[in-house]
């Protein structure tokens, strides 16, 4: 059974008479058969026919016009709190039960949405690969010897094998956007302090952002209208500045490409081609590129690494992993105890250093509209992480790391697969602007996005079809002030 | 002689033919005979009558009408840089010659304004007091046994003596404006940001401030529109929101006071009615006050003192402090050497509190226009600062060290003196608002000073004059958008 979950595509079969409780009947047949036949380690906690049930009956007899996620099946990362269900951020030693769900989990609830499981990520949010995990490697949609991408692995899978119509991850480093494509889907970073965090197991406090993947845009754009908002219980969330001009829509505009002395793809010979691919799919759409340095960029991305933010790592799980180091991944824990030898003084450097580098990249975004990159350098198999899990993990955010330090909003869009050579893995690029311009963004993703491809996810699992565009903007107030001259 | 060194009466004096030259050869005088008779331990290095010659000379033959600050002498705390004179921040081992001024510096000589000395500060800008230097104590201009208040020193005593008609200091936790009302004078602390820092030894650089001391809030607004704005050079420099609504002209406006149980004055019997008169006055100007919970913003001063920015000062001088540590001022070194023990995971965790905190003080910002407190609790001797140096300076910052923190921008307005049995020394509030928001202070500032106080400084010494209203706000733009109706 391919059933096309994208939201206007369901909510047209729930409008047409099928009810969420048939729906999810289904859909959890589906999920048993998927479990038995695929084994991608997907799930830390899938929820039972049962569980799921509770929210389909919740919806019965409720106005489907007022509830925009209506029926909607979603996919939460296993450390998003989800009322009733264990969290373990892939730790069982950590795991809790939480009573309330999380700021984010309860406003897609609240708009109609379906929780359907808990998925596997590296643990803690600790790595871009989806191998970092005691509950198995998660394995890629379309290729099984890949990995998914991660840390919010289980997440990208399930909504590209038609599990689940979106799925909530989270993103420090590359964690939303990584996995999107390597499994072929929309992945939505938004503005750092746009989704509350309120109920998130924090990797980086200063720079979580809750995730979006999707089939389209539009649907990612559906999703953040319902999750984003001030939250009062969390510090960091933040009402953002309105987008303005929206370039999306435009019919001309401008986009940053880097130098190509800049560029890396780390041995993928295929990726120079791809990204020149995407680059004049924009430009037939209207856009101009204007070359950028990138070094100030990839400066930020190594303090990143290099710098004082894995403490906050360190800082958010302190308590367990001074008490029970033993229980963390072998690999996680090297990282995160690396922390332990950072000072304050080192920290105010590192401030300091990204400010500067902050204020170098501000200029270059006074010529252009929004940035093209590619979202990774190339997808690597579990094997060859296994050999190497430090440096081809590093390798992955190359193109990541920098945008939450610099507080920017980016959405990695699929743009085609690579050739037989490359497995017909596919490839991807992000577009990048400041915070606050979430909805041009989604815009201009949704029709690169339609420009590119005829598939979405995992092409034998997940159905055929056309991305649509985004949907109406009243969510997402511009800024801009409507003036009538009267003569 | 009695000089009116205010910036309209001094620029009345130069309309009506004094030049330049002949007024600098008449402060100079003035310097030298205070100098010999005051012992105030203001200078670190005071400029000779031919160095002072060199930029009065410059202003020969030039417009006066297109320099603000023509013939303005202004005194530069010693830790700002002035091309060609030796820099110590109050310590001889760490000194060097700068070959360019300070950012705010230059704007201010190149508005016409003329340099006439470094002045005294607690080492490294370290204190609130005024008496941790190796160039002495410096003492108040209105009791020598009292200090000046700190870090700002010398800066805010030659202003208070009538050697300079305004003079730049720092204020990282209330080094600004400490010792404006323990000398009888205007303390602007400006936003973050407002005023770059480019040629400042740093103390905290994410916190730090180039601050004025004037005679008027008119004068303060006059120099702050010259030093103002943005430079490549400092990261943290920055263009501010437009202020807004001028609440400081308007004829009604809501003040923040702080709950009773919040007030301290440790001892200082006349505090409770000097500051009842302040809100009486403003009351009498339109004002409405409105209760405050001061403890949050109690908590983020706390947070200054035990948390983790102490390590920017390490960081600012860590070569130095790790090669030299006998070359400081043994309290300096006793508070900076705490940096050492401070963590990267403490550090982070100090910020997330703080962006708790400063969450909780935005939603008192909703009722009121600004708020008003006490600027310090008392005055202390100098020998009570001696017996006792680390507590007395912390209670000094009572009501100043979250400003910054905060982002905050604040004015130190005097209100008059105390009884006989307080030495008779000056007294004073802080008027505080949201960055951005410092004309509105100055305005708010001017209008409470003129119906306050019939002296400005140490009255000795300076001259009786009236507060003059703050000048045109052409240089802040408010962001208010004027709409002409026509029908």
């Amino acid at each position: 059974m391919h059933l096309d979950l994208s939201i206007p595509a369901l909510q047209a079969r729930y409008r047409a008479g099928l009810t969420p409780l048939q729906f999810v009947e289904m859909l959890h047949d589906k999920m048993c058969a998927e479990d038995a036949a695929l084994d991608r380690n997907i799930w830390i906690r899938r929820l039972s026919l049962d569980e799921i049930r509770v929210y389909a009956l919740a919806l019965e007899n409720r106005d489907m016009d007022s509830l925009p996620l209506y029926g909607i099946p979603f996919a939460i990362k296993d450390n998003i709190d989800l009322a009733g269900i264990v969290t373990t951020a892939a730790c069982a030693e950590f795991s809790y039960l939480p009573e309330v769900s999380a700021t984010a989990v309860q406003r897609l609830i609240d708009a109609g949405a379906i929780p359907i499981g808990k998925t596997n990520l590296d643990q803690f949010a600790t790595g871009l690969v989806g191998t970092r995990s005691p509950y198995g490697a998660c394995k890629n949609s379309i290729n099984p010897a890949y990995v998914s991408g991660g840390s919010s692995a289980g997440s990208a899978v399930s909504v590209a094998l038609g599990l689940a119509s979106f799925s909530l991850g989270t993103d420090t480093a590359g964690s939303g956007r990584v996995p999107a494509m390597f499994n072929n889907l929309i992945g939505l970073k938004p503005s750092c302090g746009r989704i509350p965090t309120t109920g998130v197991v924090p990797a980086c406090r200063t720079l979580d952002v809750v995730s979006i993947f999707a089939l389209t845009a539009g649907d990612a754009a559906s999703v953040l209208a319902c999750a984003q908002g001030l939250d009062d219980q969390d510090a960091y969330s933040r009402t953002l500045p309105p987008h303005g001009h929206d370039f999306g829509v435009a019919p001309a505009f401008k986009f940053g490409v880097p130098r190509q002395a800049d560029l890396a793809f780390h041995g993928n010979a295929e990726g120079p081609g791809q990204f020149a691919k995407a680059i004049a799919h924009l430009q037939a759409l209207g856009g101009t590129p204007v070359e950028i340095d990138l070094r100030p960029f990839l400066a930020v991305a190594a303090l990143l690494y290099d710098g004082p933010w894995v403490a906050e790592r360190y800082q958010a799980i302190r308590s367990f992993i001074e008490s029970q180091p033993e229980a963390l991944h072998p690999v996680t824990l090297a990282i995160t105890e690396k922390a332990k030898n950072i000072s304050a003084a080192d920290t105010f450097s590192s401030l300091y250093k990204l400010k500067a580098l902050e204020r170098e990249t501000r200029k270059q975004w006074l010529d252009i509209d929004c940035m093209l990159t590619p979202t990774a350098i190339t997808p690597y198999t579990i094997e060859a992480v296994n050999a190497n899990p430090i440096v081809l993990n590093s390798n992955l955010g190359y193109y990541t790391n920098y945008v939450n330090l610099l507080d920017l909003a980016a959405v990695a869009v699929p743009t085609g697969f690579m050739s037989d050579a490359m497995d017909s893995m596919p490839w991807g690029v992000t577009l990048v602007a400041p915070a606050g311009k979430d909805l041009p963004l989604l815009s201009l993703a949704a029709r690169l996005h339609a420009a590119c491809v005829l598939s979405v996810g995992a092409t034998e699992h997940a159905p055929h079809r056309l991305p649509q565009a985004v949907p109406s903007a009243a969510a997402f107030p511009s800024g801009l002030v409507q003036v009538a001259v009267c003569g």
